[in-house]
């Protein structure tokens, strides 16, 4: 073994000196009381009317609604292990809605926690996979399909507090 | 970017509305203050006293039956992202019993956790892998075993409070 | 670094040794040629017809039925990362049913693959993920819900041909 | 033990009825011959130049851009157990690219693979969750951070032959 | 079904016993109250100068010392789902510190929590993950790299209170 | 939906421009024919005879050699998904062997497939993450223990044909 060993010293001093610089590659949470946190989003799938009606789903094969709102549910629990800066979180409850309209599907979805760190990646996460799922069924009839909108819109828990994302009624003073 | 934002009193109004009608799809539990939960499950794998003995396993080779308990423990921890109406748990402790009879295999895991909701999937989850990797084990020479009785046998903890299986002599009166 | 390194003679000849002895713990199947593999599993979820007929889901809450199907479906597809000793499979096919008796849930799945080794334990790990999936569902109104008679049915392909689990009729020679 | 077991005969006639009706959840490619398939998506995450300049990252923290071009890759190979209804398969390659405007970040991924089934999803998937860790990394700098236009762009082999998306020069005769 | 099932007051008796004897597979932190934990691990990588020398990437691929602490990250949010004993957790914070040198690479990683058991192992796992991303990007110019000296330099938290690893120094008393 | 899209002519464009510069992130090997692959990993772990002593296991606990074993194999089945560069691939056969000795444990895992890519990561992640395991079982007795010498040992298949680590005896000239 040619590898030359640090000497002790250097080594605890590098330790202490990480520890200085704050690398911290997942923020530390530890000094933050647990407070409960709740976080919406929401996306579109564009496509089209023909593609939504073919959702219903051939008799005796998975209805791909509900097959979309189980990987959104299972996505929000595995955002820790998708998102490389995302805390490992034990979601306390997701709800998780889509919508038919005739040429697009809404999805929305709710998370909330009781914890130290906030649950807006997870609802965002949530979101994704279902709307992934549902282009999965999808593209068959329709290759064109695309996720639209997929962002936060409403955050509350946590130091800073409530937040609502503004839409132009907001801005228009209405 | 041009993209036209929905605008925000419809899309306001549908977050409430999803909140006013309990789409709660994993279900809130906030509210609930975390207690001491225990819960016990157990199941059997009914095969032959030859597949039975063939499980001592080939000298060098992985031990089955202790496959089969780390099958068990990896899957109670795994639950949450197994069953999509499960909460994700970080379990407190785990036990996992396999007893070998004369023609079956006899399974019970014991499953703990300080927290806001029951670990009775956890415990059932746990028994269900073990059983299934004991049937990986047998099924070159009895692709017949059979995996019988899995369910919940004892829960503690929580609003509702203990409840233990009723047998055959707790019927009887004895 | 006080510890000794081993020579490499003796190194070398641990590896051999290995070998001989054929201390394989995932069987070697590289000598065996792909081909069309199909296997069937069953079970049952007894209950009641009143915990039976609640899986109907609330109104906007995820469908128990469903989710079991979707839990069935990702269970096949994690069999290699559940049950140690199986192999990681790529499957062709998965087909689940559920079918809602008077007391009892039944659940069928077929799995299918063109590879070098069979699908048996895929097919059993789908049965048995829709079935705690389902007893998941149950457990709050029904905490006795027990599962029964999970075993294989049905397999072809490989050296050993198709087989088919003999019943009762079979055996009283109808 | 109260239930009923089934008798042979509807047991068997139950797995050839369902055969019969085709209920297979996850489709059966056994019969394709393996080909190369590739597959392109894009997406686009839309925020401020405030919020992209950040995104060159502290020292000693992980890149932003690395992370996420690690969550798009592990995401791709991750896309059988995230949704539902995709084949598990083995990537043979993928090339993700995040690319930084100023007030947006365009992301493309390609998927390779010799196989039975084509890896759009895989494609799309990679483009999803490398957007979700962005987002991430975005959100506390510009909480309207929001994904757009994530849609496949091209797709090459099997049955179908080659597709490519048709743009606005497309259809004007450019 | 000839399985005969055990009376209920034997198999409780067994649930009794198997308490008494404390088989806790995955050992029962309930009693213990949270506390702030933290864990220092430490490895190197020895390689050549030349292979060091190539992990500057070719332009436009991932950067592999960037991949590597993302492995690092996401092992350590692993470590419960990959070592079998441990409990899963879920880590307030990472630090993960990869240092060049001129013949090896030395990784530092941090792990904090508020819990009932420590984060020794995650400390670890973050290391063996990061070097193992590591020697994957170096084994093409250096079949030869080596991961060297994986161990724990540091520990605080907990019923047995801060340790920290001695050195040549520590133990020449200087 | 009024989401202007980008013009497809930029678009195509960076598509061809990313292929031209060859920006795969994980490596293609579509081209390369199917062969058979093994490689052979190593490594120790380092500790007190007493240490040793204990892994014999408490009566009715799991045995660490037993679970060290089944998590190496666990993790080499996971390589794909825990290193980002590497391939997800189905082996065909994996071998873990543990000795022990006076003051430290061995670990060699030996790794097949039939596959377009090699094994190697995958057999060092197993021996990586059996002598995680095994630390895990130490570190109460002995927190200095540490994994030494993780290195490939052997590899065959593929365009650079068989290769083998040497050793000093072969250095020596004998």
């Amino acid at each position: 073994m040619t590898h030359q060993p640090q000497s002790g010293a250097r080594a605890t001093g590098q330790f202490t000196h990480l520890d200085e610089h704050g690398h911290a590659h997942m923020v530390d949470v530890t000094a933050k009381p647990p407070t409960l946190r709740i976080a919406t989003a929401r996306c579109v799938v564009v496509t089209t009317s023909e593609a939504i009606a073919s959702l219903d789903g051939s008799p005796g094969g998975i209805d791909p609604i509900e097959a979309a709102r189980v990987a959104g549910l299972q996505g929000a629990k595995a955002t820790g292990s998708l998102i490389p800066l995302c805390h490992p979180l034990r979601l306390d409850a997701i709800s998780l809605d889509i919508r038919l309209n005739e040429n697009h599907l809404e999805i929305v979805a709710i998370c909330q926690i009781v914890e130290r760190t906030g649950v807006e990646m997870e609802a965002l996460t949530a979101c994704a996979l279902a709307a992934l799922s549902l282009v999965g069924s999808l593209l068959e009839r329709d290759p064109t399909a695309v996720v639209e909108e997929l962002t936060l819109w409403h955050k509350s828990g946590g130091r800073s507090g409530p937040w609502q994302k503004m839409t132009h009624e907001d801005r228009a003073g209405t």
